[in-house]
């Protein structure tokens, strides 16, 4: 790899002279360094910016600069051209993010030095109908969640998995997640942890008002249909928590496997269980048993 | 009791006949029949017709021809004058409504004849402070619940007890439910059911984004502040489901124990236990353990 | 199909009198019919009894009278020879027990017409060693659950997944389900519901002491091992509800998909969702929101 | 408090070291110091030592050096005389544990001087009725429960509340936990937290079979009664799961509010939902969301 795409996320503390000082070290390694136009002027590095649209076609991988989210909105933008992509964690520990701050510089040595893989993630396509018109279509690679607004009622969703009637949820919303999503809405709906090298697709209701409605696991290569039955609510569908469209009443929402993956560069592989253990470890003994 | 209040969901199937039956029973037993002019009106029953302000106040005991959304609505309406209420089911078995259709008439029979109890319900109210003024103020019978629109993205929620700091909820939403509320959307996102005898509250967060953050009990004379962090966010408050108020960034929602109770009129002490079995039994045994 | 292995469970009520009438209406369309001596004489049948090692090798298919548990022992004495098996369905609707009894003679004349078809099941086999000696060697349809007896304390349990560590459970036990299993045990644990045409594994902590510890999906060809940390206590490792093993500290236990199949056979397709929908159905609405 | 009672733990880290250097500090100031025979002659303080049953009578105060466990084993055993207990903790941060090590002392000096106030925490008492005699009596602070053994098989448990039938449960057990109890196996179980000042009734199944059984809130003066339906298992009766009986077929067990409390000192009150967020914090954020 020799041409790198950076992405930013300007709201990050200390991104500024972090980036400023990749470019540098990049540029010493006789590497071509690129950066979206607008964010390259803020970041004062107006001679790498590119525009917008050729970004993504010219980098050979994009580094990101951010946390999970930018990521997230990194791969759907890469998603078709396949651009690999790896992670620079400016907060929080990521899931999706592959390398820490301290360890910046060796990182990216060994990203240079070719030592590193490539893990394909699995990624969704949402496509809206509207009177059998496709009105919308969504790529992401965490989740496509189907939700009601702010206003407390119930939806009616009716779901159906290739042609075949699931039921109808009366529920605040229902959750599309891949492997990569199982960690993020689907966790905190209830939904199953799932290692991130399976392919398979997550349904986890929102609130849903029906004992029987439990998250469910479906094969990768199903087509599920969600029908908008509700009339007086606001209804949206959004994508990574990022992508938002409104919805209607009888709208038709197809959820599969998109043709796209996402490329995630691994250097080291910390492991899935490694992560997970750091980012959700306590004691927690019961009191006394 | 010889003066009642009928308030009248207009969309159940089958309700404008049995309440103008009713009307001509109760009437026929020497009672006063009161309807808001409005319904009356719709009803074909015009000398029935009082302003809608004069209702709550005239009645002795209102009874509710509708399901539990209609009687939860009364409730609030009544909660300032203590008149009792009875719910005559339209729908699906009721938590709240206490005659089902078929048994109506033996019922009111049982009602005139004193056969009855009244059961105390503890209400909420919700205040809400926007810098430091007073700008809105409910009531409700089941739960005040503060909650983000359809746009996927958590919002913070920082929660006290009588001025103890609890957490702050990275999370979709907060109910504060009384017991009568456990059954309803709290049940959903994953709270115990009450018996609605008891005084107590209860928190429960709505797909929380932390492992930490499960439903929690407390004294039913503590003052819960929620104060809200995130700005990016369209917030509301809504009040059993039915009444709505926007939130905004530090905007505090104080809620507590109302001082007034719904007073609902018991015939036969159809049990809350058998309530719930109705209600939620099947099978379901272990595909073959 | 002509020669038909029947496994009865004579608990149920008016097994008897079935399983002679539909023995004279096998053989009398030239069917022969195989039962295991010792039932055979208790049915009054003794002219079809053969001895209990022949019987699954001689049948061609075998027809289970009884619930899903009768069918789950079925499965594991057939592993080895891959007989197709239908179940008859003596009680509650069934996950796996594809007849329902009033067609039960429409049904078998379907399967005598070559009307049907075979689903293949993954199964999982358990293997336990002792100071590296194996000890013991299972195989089960829905699930090898590893708990500890019923006075109440935590066991440890440590996991790994090909030979990397998830974690160590403090928990009352941990169940490793096939997705057949998700139906069983997982599911009153908290796991998710799976559609039985995937392969995958489930593990599924029962009430652990620590928030972390949720449900998890991996893949089918996973190697699962637990050790047995706690000394104190009677732990025990059971296969499919049925088949107990008694386990020691520093035990191991690994889990992972068997080489065989349950191979069930199906008549007419009663999707899944269609039994969920069944078993699990109830209006359950909130009351009033 | 001039008399302290001393109960150890011996198993604990420098357990020995530590009452050494208390009662050497509690005598220089004045106070008796007693310890059970067995367990001073074991700390090498024979001078200190009384008989067992005298300890809880004859002392003021007893001071606990352990863990939440050792802790409810004492509260068990002074539960009829009413001695106040606090607990210096020896582990892992406790629920029922006031003092950390690095203070002990300070904290110490605060109850001498009287700094401190007692809190009243409910407790339970189950009795077991075999043919309608009592068989067994039991006590305790958090939680009765009623479980199988480890061979994973369904117990079927009939429950009333106050002789109204509340429903059968298909589970492996049933936890009834005072507010106290409810961080412990109750949470394990999907059981609300309950601030520890309140006085209510908890009933958690463990893993019910069922979907409608969900945890249950109960009046403080109720009085559960759980039938034992099973004929074929192994059940056992765990009071704060350290003391066991063993249950057999139409065994009743009656779990009600015990006449006595535990009186808990407390010197400062680190509040209890300090305590929940140091045992349970982490960051956990969703990936990107």
């Amino acid at each position: 790899m020799n041409s790198f795409g950076l992405v930013v996320n300007l709201n990050k503390k200390g991104v500024r002279k972090l980036v400023r000082q990749i470019t540098g070290w990049l540029t010493g390694r006789g590497c071509t360094v690129l950066i979206e136009e607008d964010i390259a002027a803020q970041l004062e590095l107006p001679g790498f910016g590119v525009p917008k649209n050729r970004l993504y076609e010219l980098a050979e991988c994009m580094i990101v600069f951010g946390g999970d989210g930018t990521l997230l909105g990194t791969a759907r933008k890469v998603a078709g051209t396949g651009t690999p992509i790896i992670g620079l964690n400016m907060g929080h520990m990521g899931f999706l993010t592959e390398i820490d701050l301290p360890e910046a510089l060796p990182a990216l040595e060994k990203l240079l030095d070719g030592e590193y893989d490539i893990e394909e993630r699995m990624m969704l396509q949402a496509n809206v109908y509207r009177q059998d018109k496709l009105v919308e279509q969504l790529v992401g690679l965490n989740d496509a969640v189907i939700a009601k607004g702010a206003f407390a009622r119930l939806i009616q969703l009716e779901a159906h998995v290739n042609n075949e009637y699931i039921n109808t949820y009366p529920t605040d919303g229902l959750i599309i997640a891949s492997p990569t999503g199982s960690t993020a809405y689907s966790l905190s709906a209830g939904g199953p942890l799932v290692t991130p090298n399976l392919e398979l697709m997550l349904l986890t209701p929102i609130c849903p008002h029906a004992l029987w409605a439990r998250p469910l696991i479906i094969a990768p290569e199903s087509i599920v249909k969600i029908i908008i039955l509700s009339s007086q609510e606001e209804v949206m569908l959004t994508m990574d928590g990022q992508h938002g469209f409104n919805l209607y009443q009888y709208d038709q929402v197809l959820v599969s496997r998109s043709p796209q993956k996402a490329r995630l560069v691994r250097l080291r592989g910390r492991g899935f269980f490694e992560v997970l253990r750091k980012k959700f470890h306590q004691e927690g003994d019961r009191n006394g048993a």
